[in-house]
């Protein structure tokens, strides 16, 4: 079996910690299989700022092109708010030259974690959905855009091969899960938003087992907290998603946990925390790192279809939630350090 | 003292049921009062598409033009569906010829209706929020807006006096509150946003009693969830808005009470329930009239400046809760009449 490349862009705060806690974590899950990979670390973010005067080197595009996985933790932070490039335009730039179209988020609720969430337990209970976001286009691409002293234009536009795309996604998705896709978008005002709904139910034709159904996004920020357990698969145009997989991230109570996808047609997906930087935490030793650790859970299963380890490092890490073994975020006592021990001595068990 | 013109829209499906049941309590509660209205139906929506053949006829813009204060229960529904112009499409009309630019929606939690609420009861106490939404700019307006068998574009522009404006109403009102704004934007993405963010700092100069905050749009959709209570007002564009006041809506448990308002420099302001035209319970006799009752409280607030007769129905309506008499949507078993009656006893006593 060929050896995996893995790249790796460590961010900046909590980054590195987190970073290396789940590497650890993956090196002890591949011990004793045929899983080879190497991991080749690049400047990405504010620390690429600092080193190369840019937040996404041209050297950091390259190499991750020429991976087979993108493992990315979380940047910025107020070291660089006042920098003319911010770490956080390096995110668009590398989901835009490495055609990153489609973000994968799940909410999927844990019972035991449940119990910090801000939502009530008969509301959110069996909940467990995929925000499916398109990446590269709508408004945070589309020209013109510009701004002047008297006013400023935002441009968002959609072609019907980049709707086409992102639906494939969805629908191919749901065919795994329970076969219902909600597509959200506002047809009642935006033009985009009504061919997007032209093409879903096009689409919706060649998946005649999948139940497919319209939300306005105004009712869908509604129902993500009245009736999330409704949800299977959730498709919408890039801001949206945005907005509406932020508002879901908070019904597990978890957001140290929940880990995230990006993909596009050929070249490698990037596996990614949904929190930031955190850097009122930093150096402290108690970031969570479960969210990193299931990033590369996914990673393994997505991109390596290495369903078994992804599926150990699963349970570990449940037991370890199980046994109360988690940071101050999850409500415990417990130190990075601490959890990857629990991690890796449960894989070894 | 003159005699105030009020526009009545009544709108579709539960819209005639309730808009009759507040102009009861109105009566009820002026009474003894020296407040002289006259009401003035006009037709809107779909019973406009009905008799008229569009949703909004120039008679009824006129008509609301020369009135002092508009009432609108709420519109649309499935007849209409398939309509060549949809019900709704006259409430962006109406918001445009009126010049209706900022949209005033209330989130305060009542500690009775709140067991309702779909969040955890130490999460929204004390929740008591503004959200200022502009309403007649942004992507809801701008143009081109486009859409061929190929490709769709939709605009999103704002000028500098359009963000002065409802930047104006909404520290405006926050020198009545907390002196607390919020702005919520997407400037690490949008050129609008950006602009939008200026203009703030700039008219936070000009407000120094009053501190600014400002908040990621996917970021505020987290925290008015995880921290309602720590907004007072929130001051945001017209899609943002759209998004987020639904979503904030959700958390009182009881959409079925909350009133909004519309308003622009000159002419009359607009007062509506937030929720829709629910054609399932049409015809029951068992539609909430609290939203629309509380419109109406709003409306002699602040078109009327009738603060006496304004407060004995928000006392008369806070006691007729607290007896529970109240609808099937909080939980109770009375019909709307039984409300009403209730609320104009209450008024009495
Ligand atoms: C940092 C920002 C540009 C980014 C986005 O809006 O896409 C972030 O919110 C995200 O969701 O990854
Ligand atoms: C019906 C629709 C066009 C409207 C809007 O998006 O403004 C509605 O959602 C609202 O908020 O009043």
């Amino acid at each position: 079996m060929k050896t995996k490349k893995i790249a790796v862009l460590q961010g900046d705060y909590i980054g590195p910690e987190i970073m290396s806690a789940g590497l650890e974590v993956l090196e002890a899950a591949r011990q004793g299989t045929d899983f080879e990979y190497q991991i080749h670390k690049y400047n990405f973010g504010g620390e690429a700022i600092d080193k190369c005067g840019e937040p996404l080197p041209q050297s950091t595009i390259e190499g991750c092109k020429s991976s087979d996985a993108i493992l990315l933790s979380a940047i910025g932070g107020p070291k660089w708010d006042k920098a003319s490039v911010r770490p956080e335009a390096g995110l668009l730039t590398i989901r835009n030259e490495l055609g990153l179209f489609a973000n994968i988020r799940p909410t999927k609720i844990n019972p035991i974690l449940a119990r910090k969430s801000p939502i009530k337990e008969e509301v959110i209970q069996n909940t467990d959905f995929v925000i499916v976001r398109e990446l590269t286009s709508g408004i945070y691409f589309g020209t013109p855009r510009k701004k002047d002293e008297h006013e400023a234009i935002d441009t968002s536009s959609y072609t019907v091969e980049e709707i086409e795309r992102i639906m494939h996604i969805g629908f191919e998705m749901s065919m795994h899960r329970k076969k219902h896709v909600t597509v959200v978008d506002k047809a009642n005002v935006l033009a985009t938003s009504k061919l997007w709904r032209e093409v879903a139910q096009k689409m919706s034709n060649e998946y005649p087992q999948v139940e497919v159904d319209y939300c306005y996004v105004d009712a869908a920020a509604m129902k993500i907290i009245t009736q999330p357990s409704s949800f299977d698969v959730v498709i919408t145009a890039n801001l949206f998603g945005d907005i509406l997989s932020d508002e879901a991230s908070v019904l597990t109570g978890s957001l140290g946990t929940i880990p995230s996808m990006s993909t596009g047609v050929n070249g490698p997906s990037l596996y990614e925390p949904i929190h930031g930087s955190a850097p009122d935490i930093a150096g402290k030793g108690i970031a969570d790192p479960i969210s990193m650790i299931q990033s590369i859970e996914m990673m393994l299963r997505e991109s390596f279809a290495e369903y078994e380890i992804a599926d150990r490092i699963a349970r570990a890490v449940e037991q370890t939630i199980e046994t109360g073994i988690v940071t101050p975020d999850l409500g415990g006592k417990a130190t990075t350090k601490e959890v990857i021990e629990q991690i890796i001595e449960n894989l070894r068990g």
